[in-house]
């Protein structure tokens, strides 16, 4: 597939180049917080509250989730609404694009909760050595 | 799935949840320098030594790499050889268990690889906003 960036024209993309753009967007889509937002909202019925997600995802800060959601918006993948209410009400749902990397992140977390158990009788076999 | 770990018996795995350590495994692997480092190995023939997997995954310094292969030595994705040489040789291959991760990974970055001209496109619409 060839593409076009400024800069960089008609080169195949390479996550593993450091000048290829493919390796700053995975490094933001393969991202513990990315994986997690786009999973709730993938799972949700409609449009998730701000407040939502932070209880929904234990452990992350107003600021993280605030940077994640912008970077996600800006990438396209999620879209932010504002209702102008008092106080006012902000909703995220996933966009087509979002949706479509829905299916491999789930794959990931899937991944993480079959193996935990073999990766922890690793990790307890490695700590004796 | 039921499972057990020290202090959190019988407990569905939720990577949702900061007290799981499915959450922490996910960290762990929802990484652009694991996800690299695994293609790598996946890709292989055989073994791959450290100089070639520095050299493979442009921008990575050399403490980043040891630390990450490291970690995934201890969650018993990789395996370390060291041949007692002069100088001394260090070969990465996947175990068995590195290799069920390599699919959805692979698939995380066919997902930047493919999707990245219509990320660029929304980031240039964010930016014009």
């Amino acid at each position: 597939m060839l593409h076009r960036y400024p800069g960089v024209t008609k080169k195949e993309p390479d996550a593993f180049s450091g000048n290829c753009p493919t390796r700053e967007l995975l490094d933001r889509i393969a991202d513990k917080w990315t994986t997690l937002i786009i999973g709730i909202l993938g799972r949700a019925d409609g449009p998730v509250r701000f407040g939502e997600l932070r209880r929904s995802i234990s452990g992350i800060s107003q600021k993280m989730l605030t940077q994640t959601l912008r970077d996600l918006e800006r990438d396209g993948l999620v879209i932010r609404r504002l209702y102008p209410e008092i106080p006012p009400r902000v909703e995220y749902s996933l966009t087509p694009l979002g949706q479509t990397l829905d299916e491999p992140l789930r794959a990931l977390a899937r991944w993480a909760e079959r193996h935990m158990p073999a990766v922890r009788t690793a990790q307890e076999a490695f700590d004796r050595r």
